[in-house]
């Protein structure tokens, strides 16, 4: 009984989520400002990914860049952020294992009308609930570590299906794991999501960040013709 | 007003989960056997740490173990504890981001009468989500990799806080990680749970395997003196 009240107004939820989110898309596009949806798990490297992809997005044209920093408590990642001279919002979710529209928008509005080339959002870390919950980005990349194994795109397919790019993360890692099968992981990948492109970088050894600081602005331009 | 009637429902579900949660931890406990919800991230080596504790337990008095094997998708990991000649049960979730206690009873009937010492249930890797439902089990682990780094304490505090043990695992992992500061992950942790057991092993060198195993069996030894 609980269960099915339960899907009920979970699919209400989702769709009021979707057309929020259409509509925080179209008014971002119209004032030329991308925003990215960062997910994966705790550990993954997303804040030092973001790190290393606004210092590249920078140094090649001076973009304007923002991030929404979403964390379940602390802030942590948001100072990080801040201290290399990034505007930075904390979105704390209190708890909540995801992040919904009406969060993006509240947190949004806290850059108070500054304008953006660039908005990350950096989700909250779990390979799992975000996949749901669309926060009205142009753009969604997942990340997956190299330490949390290959055969993950096996057991959470969800995210997998549903975002722009798989980013294959700490790749400087590669032999401590000579099992991570890179061919599994790609072939396993494109057959849940058969446009996905994907990335193996290192935001230590800057290894394929450049490619991805490319695919990136390629897709901003593209979007921004859309407008 | 979609919030609040999502808020009731989920306490409504909490509490009734809960209730299940305890008539069948006592009936477990009364026949012997002993349950361990294993808890992390994906990839935080959940499986991996299984085998070797497993292996730990068998070698030193001969117990008899099972498991549970929760995952969104796929049977990789059952298969895995299979091929180690342990009896395994595969709970699919179909993408749900927790284990609640009608899977975890219909997993158990699945080993239709069996008699186990142990059995270990390895819930989905998600560090967000199953701290909350309470699983029926009489120990709670969670799993921090050093890959992931020692700050996931202030950033996803709920499970370090319900837990009876962290165990820090992929130790042989630490001198790739000079930033992984153990005194603040210990502090951190023991701020949120004071009464938190702290483990730290390599399943890969067998580095704190035997602690672990040890305090295990006297966990369970202590839970079956109340039957």
């Amino acid at each position: 009984m609980t269960e099915l009240r339960t899907i009920e107004i979970k699919q209400e939820i989702l769709a009021e989520n979707s057309r929020e989110a259409d509509a925080f898309r179209a008014a971002r596009r119209a004032e030329g400002t991308y925003m990215i949806d960062i997910m994966g798990s705790p550990g993954a490297g997303k804040t030092t990914l973001l790190l290393a992809l606004i210092e590249k997005l920078r140094s090649e044209g001076g973009a304007e860049i923002g991030v929404i920093e979403a964390d379940l408590a602390s802030d942590v990642d948001a100072l990080k952020i801040k201290e290399a001279g990034v505007a930075a919002v904390e979105l704390n979710t209190k708890n909540v294992c995801h992040v919904e529209m009406g969060m993006v928008e509240q947190a949004y509005a806290a850059f108070a009308g500054k304008k953006f080339d660039y908005v990350f959002l950096e989700n909250i870390g779990n390979l799992v609930c975000p996949a749901e919950f669309d926060t009205g980005c142009h753009c969604r990349i997942m990340l997956l570590s190299v330490p949390e194994g290959y055969d993950k795109v096996y057991k959470y397919p969800p995210m997998f299906a549903v975002v722009d790019a798989l980013v294959v993360t700490k790749f400087d890692y590669l032999p401590l794991n000579p099992d991570f099968d890179r061919q599994a992981l790609r072939e396993g990948a494109r057959a849940l999501n058969p446009k996905l492109e994907i990335f193996e970088v290192s935001a230590r050894t800057g290894e394929g960040m450049a490619e991805l600081a490319s695919w990136l602005r390629a897709r901003r331009q593209e979007e921004l013709k859309q407008a």
